[in-house]
């Protein structure tokens, strides 16, 4: 059947490997590959499974999509009955085969987003508002801006972009590998004119990619370590990353000379990465000192490797022998006192099995001379680390001159060559690979990312706590505030130890004082490797002041201080910031060792889920205005670091909207973002997701440092007061304060069977209790995501939407969304998620799982829900949920419409069946937990004729339910990825 | 000016960047690629150079260009005029500049080629006659072979393409880059859409890299070392061969399984590599046994890594639990004695810093457990290699079972792995990457390739004289030839040692008997990495029964011994060669120890130099049916090594025709080619090339087996014998008797200042003597070539053809040439190369070097060119050089007779500029030499513009001529290499 789906792919209108075409549609594209991508899983599926299951697979199919298109309850009961036929070994493998073809799907739209950019990029189809730098440029030029002004905030704009792992990063790295190599080749059949051969061999190899990833066991049966989590982050800048920098520097500057403008300067880089993967030990136990400093020195050997290959292919480019003084004297320098004679040179080469270049390099080619002694010091610099990652009691000797010990020993040579190249009329080789070359120093350093250190307030106050009863200065935590910021500043003035070196203490306080010598050991030995020391759980000026005095007393250099960030989790913390945020500047010593710069950063996962998404938007809003202002207050320029949740946002990505609906002045040029897991694959997985996530972040900071939002009317302040106070009332009225919630969310969500899922290096429950406020946000919000309630969205909208509006306040709700970005982008979100919810599916959520006692209950919530949909509308006016009328001509507005909404039912069809199998397996696994004789059917053996052999002999019905569980719960959340 | 690039692309048809269209003209492509680089190169010029010089460079072109199209004298003399009046430095710069103009245009072609390949492959041009194993095996089936005949004959056919370092490996590898990258930009322009940007970037990388070649001194100062060879023939595995041949094995599996036979076997490899690089020690006393075994330990090296890359990806993708009972087995095995507890396992791994998987592999990852296995083991040899490398005492412990010791080790498990997966129902898996990774275990061995050890007969009889004298046997230099075999045969056949272990002897002696020891020594530790043992200047039997015994007695163990291959190079040992064959086999031993397989190599060069190419090539042809019938008397089968001189033939790449023009039988399935220097560049250099080479050596191998040519018919031979008879006599009696002769060659041709072009390792005289015997074979061609003479080629073509024409066989030669595949074949090569020949450059390098006493010689000489060419094109009916009246329709016979005039024609636009500046600078550096106050002159510091800042800082006269020569040679060579 090779051939069928050599005919399919040659009858299709994008794969057919004719090579790529003016006319594109995303549409057309997606179903394509999503026929191209079923076809191949049908055949591995009946050859693998057997046609009886394929029907079963497609029977369910059809059922999903006469329900999609009818809404008709019978047709849904029908489905139904089809998935309570099947034993627990077919749904088992009925929830892999639904998930895989999720996936498949997912990878047809990542595909189709990447054409798409391709096709914006050559002008095929209109760009939408500008979202190039480019673009940003340009429309900066219109607005009146000069070039001088704009290079000039270009040029020291600054992006860090902060990768974290994120705990539900769900897919193995196996498979996320085969879905990059499906996707990769798709893309191959769209752009590159193939012979029937090459397209038999493409296809060929989408079709082995299908089937591993089918015959791939794809739960995770061990948790990864965080090493392992950072291994995994590295491979994307070997992969995207590290050529993706220059390219993009390349084409700002490209767009810059256009424009008449200089070059971005070479001594820094307008996008820098950090990561949390290692340092983030806030409720992860398993990342201690000596985990954080393997994964320093692994991101440095993978950065020293990376630069390695770069002077080496430098080498063979930079074999001219003009030059400038400069290059000769520090040619003539190297080759002076390299007192090794030519032929230990040449074996000492040959011993390190140089690619090239093993002579000794003759002075008529002084860059060759430069550049060999660079790649000589990286080598040792390579070996040294290894040395340290081998054996923990080796560092690297900071005394040691035959190594790279600081990004500066690198860029110096580098800047030296390139003004060498220009001054004699070689800018043309200078601005080649050299220019990428000194980029990527600049921009990676030696080790890719600068690691940020992340642990809770408290653990810092017990850390002092124990020092001061210790030495008896009586319990740092019962002291107030005063008297800690008061004890704290005089420490941090006073030059006498506080530290004891036979400190008795927790293992829990060691580890925290482990963590600092660490820190301070690193800053020495490993320049530029960390970040920002973050504190989340931040609420006083005393958990910023404890942290640089522990850094201090464990050995830090005043030059060595990490820069402290406070994390403002919760809302009345967030809105309690600026007075915290007074009282630390107002402590001269700290006030002026920031000289003048404060990084903090702003929560966004766990405030939405203690009042709710509106109330956390709108105190995120004012919060940092008022952070910033009190910052100004003390002349203090701020960061702000953004922990943002979910992904992109709706038509143009978010990083753009989320960018408008920052505040005005509180972007100024530079920001920091997290980009939590499964974001990173699809941001940086693919080279032009890397370029355009690069393009579009310098993008939005420029504008919105150029061309900052309008301030907010005053009237639309007290609107959004009231409405996140009537919101915020009514979210904890309902979550924390109504007992049927708790029990409404222990049984109408996965939420409980969540724990037992471990994806992700780090627990998923605080401290254990019960109840929501144990759990952290982002198994929370997963809960709901799962039964399609997403209820955390939208809680507390209709009420305070309702009562707005019976105050008189409907127009002036249009008017904010009409023209104020920040509202706009809030309700459009809101709209986003709303789309997805699926009243139908709660409705038997609850009907299969929630005891009738709590049925009212459940239906109100649901009205809650259809109430929140009519508000939306209402104030958007849209037509239907994602239905907006833009300034269109006639007919365009209808199929924009259908494209969303299409989007969303294709998914829905997959997505659907796995919701009722979960419910089904949600009734077992509960029923086998509270039957006193659990154990009898629990533990006996069920035979599954499909896993025979499987290397797991103790495999029992228990097992099997949680199993179909955990594929569910991955599939659904695969499902409910934001759109592309 | 990067717009008037941009535009310039733009417009044209296939630069544009707007991605390729059915329709291509290779002529066209040439065109644009031309003027698209010469815009470049112009533009790169007048920026570094200035206006003034750019103008001369473009008068010398039109001056050129007129005398192209008009052939008179005047506008020759006008374009020397020009040329007069530059000084030495803008002579050396003028030189520089058409050397790399002709570079540039041998681009535009190899990148014409690449295209009109794809082209073919992409069926939007007819392909020629089959050329391609698809294809041959498609012509094999119309011919009425079944499947299993043609399947059963490439399963055990054999290609064995030997790399070897060509003394004339011109080009640095910094241009060899630059060129390559120049290439590859060229091919992205025509095949794939680019937005604005992407093609001004393109644009502008191509102008980089050709500012960086014209910027880079070309002239090498060093001369290269053995192991710098063997590093950059390396570097062609890496880049393409070693990922081209799982491509193309993967391409004969689909067509056989087209054609219902089943894939390749994968005991065995239907294309494998040799490398005399760093083993050939002939005339080269830089090769010495250290230097070979640095040569095999880094071949290994290089091949560890590669091979490490490939299991580590094998990991990734070899996820699945489903295996059978010998995976299974396996894994338990392994992990049962892997004695190290899980911590040290990860430990150990993050010390080795791999990719992934440090963490113990679990039991249900069957395959990962093998494979990780392999992948320490892979490291680990890398390691001990390191060592060797490191340490010459340092040796690889072939008890060390943590290391790969020999390719079976490797090769078991993955196949283990294979027939697991293909039992469980995964066989799309299986065949996917593992099979690719098991061909290339398969064909690569560890060590990529195999290395030849190539020494001169005498040097072994030397040996064995210094023995036999040392133990008073007498000497073995006096003995008869049936003395020698006779004590040959005595000694292999008598178990006691013969060498003594304080022999006295001189250091040439010493380096062979060092050698053998190495031989020994790497057959044991190294399994695998040798290939055979070539005599060179064979004569007989007993230089072969001396190599097997001095490796005996050097420690070889029977299983140990090399295989020995004698080389007849001189016409007379090739007509002798049965005779010494016979000799050979009859002695027992020896004809037991070959079990029926011997190997022979014939060589072209040399013999071409002795005897003139007529009588070398029909010499060879028939001196290969009689060694193979020599075989077959005593069923010895023979495998034929060919050492192949120039390049690419015309039409249809020449190994096809090279191979048409072997005898019939002479192949049967196994054949050995040397692949020289810069041909490895343009066959291996660039992907589609190097797949087109292993497709074409493949089909030609397969069709001469099944479908051999037609013997010849008696009365040719006789014609034959006749016409080499009748030249070789004339070319013996111009070239060795004419006294003239010698002085002629030393003025009319450079052959003389060859020597100080230090072009490879080897040094170019043999032992130094005057006169022609003691020139090599390739300087001697290459001396010839310089001044577009070609004498070598035709010389005695004339007299030869004019008597057999007298004696009224014109219509015989006619008849031999139309149904004669090798008589049609050596006539078109001649024709190819006076198609090359240029008498007008001819004359005026005569006119002014040769002194008058010998102007009617020379004229002579020119006359029987002329000659020559009429004889040529009365047998081939053609109606011009190069104009073939094909089976044609009307209109294409025209275009075709163009399309190659025209190409020489391009070329010699750049070439005879080069012409005349190099004989002025031949008459400059001879008056230098014969002027008995030389140095007066020659020493006076030239005050050279473009070149201060010059690191060599005694840069004088006599310098800058010699490297006006050395471009002049270097780019007239560039123009030569054979047409694409």
């Amino acid at each position: 059947e090779g051939e069928a789906l050599d005919a399919l792919a040659r009858s299709s209108s994008y794969l057919s490997g004719r090579g790529e075409t003016k006319e594109f549609n995303a549409h057309d594209v997606i179903e394509e590959c999503d026929e191209l991508l079923r076809t191949i899983f049908f055949a591995v599926v009946r050859e693998t499974a057997g046609d009886k299951f394929l029907g079963q697979l497609k029977s369910v199919y059809e059922a999903s999509e006469k329900f999609g298109s009818s809404h008709d309850p019978k047709d849904f009961d029908a489905m139904q009955a089809m998935l309570e036929t099947m034993e627990v070994d077919e749904s088992l493998q009925f929830a892999s085969a639904y998930s895989n073809l999720l996936n498949l799907h997912n990878i047809s739209e990542q595909v189709a987003n990447a054409m798409e950019e391709r096709h914006r990029r050559l002008d095929d189809i209109p760009r939408g508002p500008a979202k190039t730098t480019n673009g940003a440029i340009k429309g900066l030029l219109r607005a009146g801006k000069s070039t001088e002004e704009i290079y000039s905030a270009l040029a020291v704009q600054h992006v860090d972009l902060v990768l974290t792992a994120h705990p539900t990063q769900a897919l193995r790295r196996s498979m996320l590998k085969s879905f990059g190599i499906i996707r990769e080749k798709l893309l191959q059949l769209q752009r590159f004119r193939l012979s029937r051969y090459e397209r038999a061999e493409v296809l060929d190899e989408i079709r082995s990619k299908v089937a591993s990833a089918w015959r791939t066991d794809e739960i995770r049966r061990t948790p990864p370590k965080p090493q392992d989590e950072m291994r995994a982050g590295l491979t994307y800048f070997q992969q995207t990353i590290w050529d993706g920098i220059p390219t993009f520097m390349r084409r700002v500057d490209t767009s810059l000379l256009a424009n008449g403008c200089p070059r971005l300067p070479l001594d820094r880089s307008i996008v820098t990465f950090g990561s949390w993967m290692g340092g983030d030990r806030d409720g992860n136990p398993y990342v201690t000192a000596s985990c954080t400093r393997d994964v320093v020195l692994l991101a440095r050997v993978q950065g020293v490797n990376l630069l390695f290959r770069a002077i080496q292919r430098l080498i063979f480019d930079l074999s001219m022998w003009r030059c400038n003084d400069a290059v000769k004297a520090l040619a003539k320098d190297i080759l002076e006192n390299s007192e090794t004679d030519n032929f230990t040179i040449f074996e000492e080469r040959k011993k390190r099995n140089y690619d090239d270049f093993w002579k000794a390099i003759p002075e008529h080619e002084p860059y060759r001379v430069i550049l060999a002694e660079l790649r000589d010091k990286l080598y040792n610099t390579r070996e040294a680390l290894q040395r340290c990652i081998a054996d923990n009691d080796v560092n690297i000797d900071m005394n040691d001159e035959t190594i790279i010990r600081s990004k500066d020993e690198l860029f110096a040579p580098l800047v030296v060559c390139y003004e060498s190249l220009i001054e004699v009329g070689d800018a043309q080789i200078a601005n080649a690979y050299l220019l990428d070359v000194i980029r990527q120093v600049q921009c990676f350093g030696l080790g890719l990312v600068k690691l940020d250190i992340r642990q809770e307030s408290d653990r810092h106050a017990e850390a002092l706590d124990a020092v001061t009863r210790y030495i008896g200065l009586g319990s740092y935590l019962e002291w107030s505030e005063e008297q800690k910021i008061e004890f704290l500043t005089r420490e941090l003035e006073s030059k006498r130890p506080l530290l004891p070196s036979d400190l008795e203490c927790s293992d829990d306080v060691r580890e925290v004082l482990d963590t600092c010598k660490m820190i301070a050991h690193l800053q020495q030995t490993c320049p530029g490797a960390l970040g920002t020391y973050v504190i989340s759980m931040a609420t006083s000026a005393s958990d910023v002041l404890a942290v640089v005095l522990l850094q201090r007393e464990c050995g830090c250099r005043k030059q060595d201080l990490l820069r402290v960030a406070p994390l403002f989790e919760r809302l009345d913390d967030l809105n309690d910031a600026p007075r915290v945020l007074r009282q630390l500047f107002s402590v001269k010593w700290y006030h002026d060792h920031i000289a003048g710069f404060q990084e903090v950063m702003i929560g966004y996962s766990d405030s939405g889920k203690d009042a709710g998404r509106m109330a956390a938007a709108w105190a995120l809003y004012d919060g940092q205005e008022r952070v910033v202002a009190a910052g100004k207050e003390f002349d203090v320029a701020l960061t702000l670091f953004h922990g943002r949740g979910g992904t992109v946002g709706r038509g143009g990505g978010p990083a753009h909207i989320a960018m408008l609906s920052q505040p005005p002045g509180t972007v100024n040029g530079s920001i920091r973002v997290t980009v939590q897991g499964e974001v990173i694959e699809t941001d940086f997985g693919e080279k032009e997701n890397c370029f355009h996530t690069l393009d579009l972040y310098t993008a939005s900071v420029l504008e919105h440092t150029l061309k900052p939002p309008a301030h907010p009317r005053d009237e639309w302040r007290r609107v959004m007061d009231r409405m996140s106070e009537y919101s915020c009332a009514h979210y904890r009225k309902t979550v924390f304060e109504t007992p049927d919630f708790v029990g409404y969310f222990a049984q109408a969500t996965p939420g409980a069977e969540l724990g037992s899922l471990n994806i992700g290096s780090r627990p998923a429950k605080r401290k254990p209790s019960a109840g929501v406020t144990a759990l952290r946000a982002i198994p929370w919000i997963f809960a709901w995501t799962q039964s399609r309630f997403h209820l955390p969205v939208w809680l507390g909208i209709s009420t305070s939407f309702r009562r707005l509006i019976d105050e008189g306040e409907l127009e002036t709700l249009r008017d904010m969304y009409k023209s104020w970005p920040f509202f706009e982008v809030t309700i459009d979100l809101v709209e986003m998620v709303l789309a997805k919810a699926d009243p139908v599916v709660v409705a038997y959520y609850e009907r299969a799982l929630v005891d009738p006692k709590l049925h009212d209950f459940g239906a109100s919530l649901r009205g809650e829900l259809q109430e929140s949909i009519d508000c939306i509308l209402a104030v958007s006016e849209h037509i239907g949920l994602l239905a907006k009328p833009e300034k269109v001509e006639a007919n365009e507005a209808v199929q924009v419409h259908k494209k969303l909404a299409h989007k969303l039912h294709k998914r829905s069809l997959y997505i659907t069946p796995l919701n009722v199998c979960q419910v089904r397996y949600l009734i077992a696994a509960r029923a086998l937990e509270n039957e006193e004789d659990g154990d009898k059917l629990s533990m006996q053996k069920v035979k599954i004729t499909l896993l025979e052999g499987y290397p797991f002999q103790d495999y029992n019905y228990k097992g099997a339910v949680n199993d179909v569980l955990k594929i569910t719960m991955k599939g659904i959340a695969a499902g409910m990825q934001n759109t592309g």
